[in-house]
């Protein structure tokens, strides 16, 4: 059903973990689902070779759901991400969102630069109608439900009129890819009251009551590990994207922080990495791009198979849903059936 | 050698707590140090009675360097912040503070509203010369030493030249309560790269390369539990009041999620609880409002009494180190002897 792109060759443990991740995607999805391997052939072609003849030989029934899409420029660290598109017209990156603009994929997935993957995905995919920048959407782990934190790094300074974008696109995504029924939207905040927060908070509290969604009001940072406040569950968590980043790369910081205290205390550190196991952001799939016109995951530099193979079957699922329709729809774009 | 004023009043768990934590004190301090236990004396003195003569009565020995000071008005949670020093002039928040700004104590203590406490103690204490605004300072338990994280939460939407007087505030602080020589300061951003980060930010980070201080660059979320980045320890995180704040909240309340999370895959709840002691904030003593020429120590409104003794403990420190005066002469504030 979905056609998903793989950029084989993005990522610290590519091609190895990209290419393995798309077989245990295979694996896991609906038979009617493929996987395109963006990447210089003869690299992928060895890789692949090498995981059906040895570690994953019992996925070798999914090699006909594979292709492979030759793409010979690398992208490096010292490219600008802004410049890849057009320097690099033929890296992985760019054949494989190409592929999705032309009508030839439904998704694109990327371990590789996220600034270029941002910037290439706004040139070739384009955004919906009265967007200026898209939203990196994450998801938190808390004591109740996952939380959707939107935006988590794409945009710094934002207006008032962009954090309630974000909380547009970020209940969609809750709606699509995590089957929340109208999702409880909170803005992060330093106080529960209207009034407390900086002044593009304070504008957008009084924007987000009147915007249709709903609003439950300014949650605080304590909210999101909790997964609501004492009288609200959430779904949606709304921020800039500083202050997400911050907090998104702080949440992957504690980890390591608590199995050292905790080791130090004695409890044994391989109950104790199992059990966190359940906090890691690879157990959660990709960050979708929200705001381009089809489905754009960012997966962590550090992805394992396992971490691709959840972003592929996230972006499964955002195709499956019709999130990015649906996207349009609710940010009132019109002219969503030419695209 | 000081005097300290605690709130007897203020706090979830006043006032058993707070005069349980001034007697906690007094065993642990140098026998120079005394109390004054600032509130409505009839309340105060059956607290004391009550304590000495039952749970805390081996610590009757430090009775006589406490001291009861009579506040009879009470701050209301619906009481506005500001308008506390007028409208009560003699609650114990007010009455703590006007010892010390008419030298008849050296520090003040309270658990009670942070609003209430910030804006009496612009007024009583006042603020050093070219400061505009105090700043909270709390630490943050990391891999490595403790960080001071500094604004957490006085001040919103502030300018570059704020975030460069937070770095002094809290580079004085770590030095004199930390014992950190020349503390290393990182600027809270979303990438290492001067260029990265918010408009604020990023003129922040020119004029913290100027300012004389051991300025190590940009530090992400990732680099608070660790203590550093690859390259360098850290002594002082600056950052605004807003990012602050949430990340402040956020690390309270990641504790109980690990602790479930762990829990539920069978490791010892109680063994959970006594190692995460160690990242709880009442280990850590109260956060200073620093700027205001004087010490003023914001405890948790939830302190026990074990987190009382630690800000009273801190205070003291505060008080010896002489971190008043240098914090003047570092912000240049050639008033500091009138004051």
């Amino acid at each position: 059903m979905a056609r998903i792109a793989l950029d084989a060759m993005g990522g610290d443990f590519a091609p190895h973990a990209t290419v393995a991740g798309a077989l245990l995607a295979l694996a896991e999805l609906d038979p009617a689902h493929s996987i395109q391997l963006v990447g210089q052939t003869a690299v992928v072609e060895a890789q692949l070779r090498d995981l059906l003849n040895g570690e994953l030989s019992a996925l070798a029934v999914h090699r006909d759901r594979l292709s492979i899409v030759e793409a010979p420029d690398v992208i490096e660290m010292t490219d600008r991400p802004s410049a890849v598109v057009r320097g690099k017209p033929n890296s992985s990156m760019a054949v494989g969102l190409r592929l999705q603009a032309e009508g030839n994929s439904d998704a694109f997935v990327s371990a590789g630069s996220t600034g270029a993957q941002m910037a290439t995905s706004m040139v070739l995919l384009r955004l919906h109608a009265g967007l200026k920048r898209p939203a990196i959407a994450t998801f938190f782990p808390s004591l109740r439900n996952t939380l959707v934190v939107v935006d988590s790094g794409a945009n710094v300074d934002c207006s008032p009129e962009e954090l309630v974008q974000f909380a547009r696109l970020g209940a969609t995504y809750a709606e699509c890819v995590l089957g929340r029924a109208n999702p409880a939207v909170g803005l992060l905040s330093i106080g529960e009251e209207p009034e407390k927060g900086n002044a593009v908070t304070k504008e957008a509290h009084l924007l987000l009551r009147a915007s249709g969604l709903n609003f439950i009001g300014n949650v605080e940072g304590r909210d999101l590990p909790a997964g609501g406040t004492e009288h609200h569950g959430l779904d949606v968590v709304v921020c800039d994207g500083f202050v997400g980043n911050v907090l998104l790369k702080f949440y992957e910081g504690i980890g390591p922080l608590m199995i050292e205290t905790l080791r130090k205390a004695g409890v044994d550190s391989a109950q104790l990495e199992a059990a966190l196991k359940h906090l890691d952001y690879s157990e959660h799939g990709g960050a979708p791009l929200l705001g381009v016109r089809g489905v754009s995951m960012i997966a962590h530099g550090k992805s394992s198979s396992r971490a691709i193979k959840n972003a592929i079957k996230a972006a499964a699922q955002a195709v499956t849903s019709g999130m990015n329709d649906l996207i349009g729809q609710r940010l009132g774009d019109t002219t969503e059936s030419a695209a």
